[in-house]
């Protein structure tokens, strides 16, 4: 039996070499506490850019920003992790960490783009009307951002920088600054930094030299070995780095700084949605100046490629 | 003037390429705000044989764990960071990473491996008469341990671990056990492990795979690059791991697991002597039992050779 009486869908696979459209993927079975969703938007992050480069072993259909209905037609996104439920670490709240779990289009769970996804009911998030597709698609990438402000105490007697001009640099940044706090943007691309908008002071990376070791929080999310480093010539005595950046192989890095200066490294990942929610239905981010361009399902491969030229901002995959 | 009127005093010094014991050094010239002070007793740790293998540029005289006597006879050790007290740094108090500081026997200031050491007088402490010179030497590496517990919390429910079988990981060990965690002891040597005595519990570095990633915090001890991975081994997720370890050179290490599972990276170093001197005086830490050998000034090369020996525990240098 298929929900909807459905065989086949229309959806994008990676099948370890390439990733392709196809007219033809098996639909989505239904499963006990589990809701079949179909999907309206979905968003490119880098990190699906690494599975369609086989960084991360994943096969099968990717996505893990999006927007979608339930079958009586309410909109929702839903959480990545899907934690088991049963072991120590999800008994100790620590749910998105949990050893068992799956990840949205990321680990061992087809993801969202395609005419249908199935996720946790207990991971769901209902999208307020107020919101649009096109900032609610935001709400994952913001989520994570958010996450800085969970661990790490800012506020308006804070300097904080965030290096890296890529899209989570700038939802970092804006983060940041909605604490109150002085923040400094660092990138290669002034054309990017120009997207910051006013209260958020720009230096482009060759500068980085002249700001000095001054920052009390700095959040590496360049997504290249060079960010920590940097983080490591901005960030004051007994500071906060937050790494945000993943690097698929080995840094060869000078740590004794850290210890020298006592600096704190934190990591940081997956963050809270309705936090997220909550912040875009309040408007002080305009994430939709973040998007670049909107492809249909079918032409995901040139979504992909775009996605993939070096300075992209957002772009969107629209399913229905 | 010479203070006391000697005009040459005998002293260990480093010349950039070798370590000498020298019956004819300059003696101290006294300086408004210090303190000429008769040294007693002097322990080699870890960073003076890296002085003496020239990794630190440091020239002159080493030696920053010591026992002396003031002029009136009382005994006293030292801080060993002499910040300025006028920068940016030590108004928001972190004196100790205060970019102008000099560092006792480390950075631009001799130290106590000499009949005589001149200090900053603010940062002088008594010691109490309870307190043997064995034990007092112990001051400065036990103040490094107890620096953990300014920056981490830690109570009966926690499990710490602590990789690195040296002196400095046996400290950490016994401080951290302190709190009531449960502690296990991570090295290379059964024969060194067997020093932590009861409460401790212990694990060869080859086994270390059979402890599982559940250790709330974890201290890397080693001194070397292979530490900071084989805590990444230990530590849970989101759990802390402490890096005392300063490496020359740089590691090459995958930094991806501090981000998916969210850990802190705490660099830690110079701790607060007040704490280590009430601690020696509850008499909770038998830190004698480290000690290995005694050399007389004049034999401090010697000293120093042994104190280089693989495994070698505390040696110390006994001037007066």
């Amino acid at each position: 039996m298929r929900q909807g009486g459905h065989e086949i869908m229309r959806g994008v696979v990676f099948d370890g070499s390439e990733l392709t459209f196809r007219g033809d993927l098996p639909d989505v079975e239904p499963v006990e506490g589990e809701v079949v969703l179909n999907v309206r938007l979905a968003g490119i992050c880098d990190t699906d850019l690494q599975i369609a480069r086989g960084y991360l072993g994943f096969r099968g259909t990717p996505g893990h920003e999006f927007v979608a209905e339930t079958s009586e037609g309410r909109r929702v996104t839903a959480e990545i992790n899907a934690p088991c439920g049963q072991c120590d670490t999800c008994a100790t709240g620590r749910g998105n960490h949990c050893p068992n779990r799956t990840v949205l289009g990321i680990v061992g769970r087809n993801g969202a783009m395609a005419e249908r996804v199935r996720v946790p009911e207990r991971g769901l998030h209902p999208i307020p009307d107020a919101l649009s597709d096109h900032q609610a698609v935001f709400i994952e990438p913001l989520a994570a951002a958010l996450r800085i402000l969970d661990q790490v105490e800012l506020g308006s007697a804070s300097q904080a920088a965030v290096v890296g001009d890529g899209k989570l640099g700038l939802l970092s940044a804006w983060v940041l600054r909605s604490t109150g706090a002085r923040v400094t943007w660092v990138g290669k691309h002034p054309e990017k930094l120009a997207l910051g908008g006013s209260g958020i002071a720009t230096c482009v990376l060759s500068d980085v030299e002249t700001q000095g070791r001054t920052f009390d929080v700095v959040v590496d999310a360049t997504g290249s070995t060079g960010g920590l480093p940097t983080a490591l010539k901005l960030v004051r005595t007994c500071g906060i780095v937050v790494l945000k950046t993943t690097v698929a192989g080995t840094y060869a890095i000078d740590l004794a700084p850290i210890v020298i200066d006592e600096i704190r490294v934190v990591g940081s990942r997956c963050g809270p949605f309705s936090k997220a929610i909550a912040a875009l239905q309040s408007g002080q981010f305009d994430v939709t100046r973040l998007i670049e361009a909107e492809y249909p399902l079918e032409r995901a491969g040139e979504a992909f490629q775009h996605a993939g030229r070096p300075g992209a901002r957002k772009v969107l995959i629209r399913v229905r």
